[in-house]
């Protein structure tokens, strides 16, 4: 039953952000993603767009008590400090302490992967299960580990790095500097790459799958990527120990092509532990923006309303 | 200032068991190593042991207040049975319950590996550091994380096994039945395979570093081991993102021999970010009965008093 509150969860990405008004008894009330408009000053930005979804919110008899904003990039979790996200051109941005000091509702903030991870424990594919592996495959490949129900952020808050770990050593270049990363072989920059160097003509890493019947440079192309995706999860895996395993971001529109060949290199490659389960994700592209929703209501001593939400279907 | 009473850290290891008496100020009063010697009823062994120690503690004016027991093998935190140690021949053991059933005074139980990395954050290399990667070389190579000062067990207890992350693919066997295997490389009984194999002659990974200058197949072999292990450390450092690693085990006698060329293999595999700080234990191989008596102190209440302990040095 609502009470008629809510929180604003706003998922800030290089291209597209995406916001949801939930009521805080779960209900996804208002869905929208826009075009990220590089802004001069981008708290400037984020506190008009808390203020309209605000005003939206009331259109709806809802009245909004707090908001998470996560982003990419090199975060502070302690302080909310964006030391570096590439994709948004943010340098040092004391992001949390500027969104509290001008929004009109409590914010939090934190980091797009890592708040993913945490809805996917909390509501998706990893419902209730403490120690979580999430990777997300998209344009580029970062993962969020929870481990023991808490989110690991590292020491500089760059953990989940997992794209540039070295799957192929002296392999093809990655545009990082390094050779052999997994983002070259398996993300879907680098899968399109691949295809177009062997076969001569450009298509993206969801073309390239919708070819896989047809197509035999499309499967040898996609078999590496789904190889060096498993290599990186055996490694984790060894190294973690989680007791799933959720695969997130665009790639995972390939669904079986993507889930049967990972899960099988995975248990291959582990001879003396079983595998985890690898799951794709429920919570699809709104994971993110779920999960700022989620830290808004633990940032204003809600949380325990979070057992109440339910898992809401993939977009 | 003792006030006179003390705890037991019993790090029991397949071939040697190590025990300390350490006062609850943090002197180190009494320290042995002895053979494991495998019992029909390893508990027994145990209590025996314990109730040996604390007589000797009394002859000392200490009076035994706890005790920590650490294994290595598969260990689930939360009951202290230990599902799987293969080099100690246990396999569903119930060793907290049965130690704390048995023994004289208060006992908790542990995974070795973890508790040397607990023990390195509290008093070695890693002191005051919240996110710490303990790597142990020795017969094999195992991992411990501290992330935000609390150890990470993973789901199964399974964590650390980075022994066995695939950073050669389709390199050489490794007796686990994979191929490529960090430890196939780096162990010291990889190094000491390698080096036999390519030289005809039978040498300890010891006796392989000791060669250095004048044997250039001990060179070449020393090469692949520590880069091997740089590329483990690039992998774990961009997924787990420590603010320190740390290298323990009886390989570090290599000392810069083993530092330098992991240092640099560790900077140059990371682009885009610093890699952290590699030291060498501090603690040696009292890491592990370390890291058992802190764990005794806190299980009986008294944490605050590690922070009045101080490092011991490396023997």
């Amino acid at each position: 039953m609502s009470d008629g509150s809510a929180v604003l969860g706003l998922d800030v990405g290089g291209t597209t952000t995406k916001a949801l008004l939930v009521a805080t008894d779960g209900r996804v009330v208002h869905e929208e993603r826009r075009a990220t408009v590089p802004a001069a000053d981008p708290v400037d930005g984020l506190v008009a767009e808390l203020d309209r979804l605000t005003v939206l919110a009331a259109g709806h008899g809802l009245t909004v008590v707090g908001a998470g904003v996560v982003t990419p990039g090199l975060i502070e979790e302690a302080t909310g400090t964006v030391r570096y996200a590439s994709n948004l051109g943010w340098r040092d941005l004391p992001l949390r302490a500027a969104l509290q000091a001008r929004a009109g509702v409590p914010v939090t903030t934190g980091h797009d992967v890592r708040a993913a991870g945490l809805a996917e424990q909390l509501l998706g594919a990893a419902h209730g299960v403490d120690d979580v592996l999430l990777v997300t495959i998209g344009t580029g490949i970062a993962a969020a580990l929870v481990s023991g129900g808490r989110p690991l952020a590292g020491g500089t808050g760059a953990a989940g790095e997992i794209g540039h770990a070295p799957v192929r050593p002296g392999g093809e270049p990655c545009p990082c500097g390094q050779r052999g990363c997994l983002e070259v072989y398996a993300s879907g920059a680098g899968v399109a790459r691949r295809y177009e160097a062997r076969a001569g003509q450009a298509r993206s890493a969801a073309g390239v799958v919708g070819r896989l019947d047809e197509d035999p440079v499309a499967r040898e192309v996609w078999a590496d990527a789904t190889s060096a995706l498993a290599d990186a999860l055996v490694t984790a895996t060894l190294l973690l120990d989680p007791s799933v395993v959720v695969l997130g971001g665009g790639l995972t529109a390939a669904a079986a092509d993507l889930l049967d060949p990972v899960r099988a290199g995975l248990a291959a490659g582990l001879t003396w532990r079983p595998a985890p389960p690898v799951h794709l994700t429920r919570l699809g592209s709104l994971a993110g923006s779920l999960g700022a929703a989620a830290m808004a209501m633990t940032h204003v001593g809600r949380s325990a309303d979070l057992a109440g939400w339910r898992a809401v279907p993939a977009r």
